[in-house]
């Protein structure tokens, strides 16, 4: 398809993608939907059934504008946090966010860090906006904090990307190393450390940060722990003038009033979260027995998924998902070598563990043989 | 507050700023909630109780993640509006689709056309992305589209905004006008129809447009005739290259699930929306009586709010609008003279209008004091 010539030179420049292909769209390939939705780490245990009911009846409001201040929520998140409002910006998830962020930050060549296979939706932000990607690998499947200063430092870097918890493989850096790595980010560089799957983490580990630090913004969201990924609600923890700096080019009325209303009645309801992680921890135990009953080793989660190391290469590990979604299991796996080895499974009701558990065997026998 | 110094020179040079206050921080700066919400031309009929039924149903799949295609939603668009479905854009209201328009095509110092006082949040996005802006006076309370055209060959202008039927006068031109107005559209630019009104406006006021036509893109909405302003929903329709260029840069998953679910369930039922316009017509006639009662002239409407000349100058009717919000009485006006003579009264339920119509002689009385 030729492009518009109307178009600027960046935007030519880009290729017409998409960070990830949801599971509708294989579902549609397949001519048939899918017996387990595991692949995008969504909470199958869905939302707290207060945010269901609030978002119920919500929906009849729903002929009026979302407050675009978010006014209930971010006061709510910010007592939660025990956090000035000053200090809270709402945003259509994370990947909203970080899409504000980089258009605040980044113009044509501005160096950026992240690590090598980790979120692509931040590295599509950044080439959206012309940035220069610089990319850290993984070490020993975890993201290295003093890899990705060094090279901040090297390049100059006015964005350092960190996800803690990780994901894709699930690992995480304990609260201290998180400390040692904020001191270090040098001046004129920001860390997004996102906190994604904080929530299902051990108790204890996020770190205390100051939310004045001008060093660093948080990036946490109601798609995990809090089971909404469907209604597109995330926040930073920042600098006030950083996060004041949101207004300037966000979509003000961009939220949609059943998810602020639902994400309201989702953080009232810890007792559900602590159900989540309950659940959680259950699956992955799960997972990881199944992955054993086949040989393989489930590396150590601290997220509501299992990364599973398939014994092999990316070429075997990538002929394993293929035969998943031919059996009917949504699944998705790192890009990466070498973390390409491994599948990644999301946590998951009993009845869709097991469909993961037959097809398992099969899946293994089939890649083996091709 | 002082810029964060990492922001980019464009970011540096935003004001942190809101194309409009929504009526919840009005409402807290008055300690009380309105009588009457009909500032924002919501629908106040609400969406069809089919898309209600939708939505309250979606609500308990939240945890999915939104399709990022928008498939199911998009096709039924297409089927509609009889063109093929790569001539559908959708993504969260005109205001996001705006918004990404604007990134793809402007960079500093691109010419950009619109009326002196239309949509500010179009100027929101062309300033956010450096681009620079000519505004063309109203017309006898119409945008022009003569002028528009005249000063974008002037200019060079990319884009071209005009909103038939018109916010905030509520006029409109013909099909054969905008037809005529396409036909002239100057090689290298794009007119931007934004008929978020449309479904308001008398039967076949909409002109056939060829969606391969490259010299138009239009844009749609739930959030007027469907009810649905607090979901989030606008769509495109235009060449196939130009809407496929949205899949460079835009929020894959940026829609709600639940906002998906409802607006095709609000698609599927037409006679809910011809419901409405009849409620818009009734309510329509009531305002107009109303002002006339007040010795006042309603402007003509083709849309679901009608503009009220107080028939002074802009400080008379900024001293009547600021009363009606001391009232309890949500309204808005235009922002440019001579437009600004007026106030803008969304249609709404007879309560609504009783209680708009109970306060504006006491408006009327205090403006005429102060």
């Amino acid at each position: 398809m030729t492009d518009d010539p109307r178009l600027t030179a960046l935007a030519d420049s880009l290729p017409s993608t998409v960070p990830f292909v949801g599971p509708e769209a294989q579902e549609r390939a397949r001519g048939q939907a899918f017996k387990a939705r595991l692949g995008a780490n969504e909470c199958g245990f869905g939302p707290s059934p207060k945010a269901i009911a609030a978002m119920q009846a919500a929906a009849a409001e729903a002929w009026k504008y979302p407050d675009p201040e978010n006014y209930d929520l971010r006061l709510a998140l910010a007592a939660h946090h025990s956090v000035d409002p000053a200090h809270i910006g709402i945003d259509g998830g994370i990947d909203t966010l970080l899409g504000v962020l980089v258009r605040l930050l980044v113009d044509a060549g501005t160096s950026i860090v992240t690590s090598a296979g980790a979120y692509p939706t931040f590295n599509y932000h950044v080439a959206g906006f012309g940035g220069a990607m610089h990319q850290i690998p993984y070490t020993g499947d975890f993201e290295d904090p003093e890899r990705l200063i060094a090279k901040a430092k090297e390049v100059g870097a006015k964005l350092i990307y960190f996800a803690n918890p990780d994901n894709p493989m699930g690992s995480m850096h304990d609260a201290e190393t998180v400390q040692r790595m904020i001191s270090k980010v040098p001046e004129g560089s920001l860390l997004i450390l996102d906190e994604a799957y904080i929530e299902l983490a051990p108790e204890g580990s996020a770190p205390t940060v100051d939310p004045t630090d001008t060093r660093v913004i948080r990036m946490r969201t109601f798609s995990k722990g809090y089971g909404m990924a469907g209604a597109r609600v995330g926040y930073a923890i920042g600098p006030r003038n950083l996060i004041g700096a949101f207004n300037k080019v966000r979509n003000h009325f961009g939220m949609c009033r059943v998810s602020q209303t639902g994400a309201l009645a989702a953080l009232l309801d810890q007792d559900w979260l602590a159900h989540v992680r309950t659940e959680v921890a259950t699956s992955r135990t799960e997972i990881t027995r199944i992955a054993a009953e086949n040989g393989l080793v489930a590396l150590p989660s601290n997220t509501n998924f299992v990364t599973v190391d398939c014994g092999q290469d990316g070429d075997f590990a990538r002929a394993v998902l293929a035969e998943f979604i031919a059996l009917g299991i949504f699944l998705r796996m790192p890009f990466v070598a070498p973390q390409d080895r491994c599948i990644r499974v999301s946590c998951g009701t009993s009845v869709e563990l097991k469909a993961f558990a037959e097809a398992l065997p099969q899946a293994l026998a089939k890649a083996n043989t091709t």
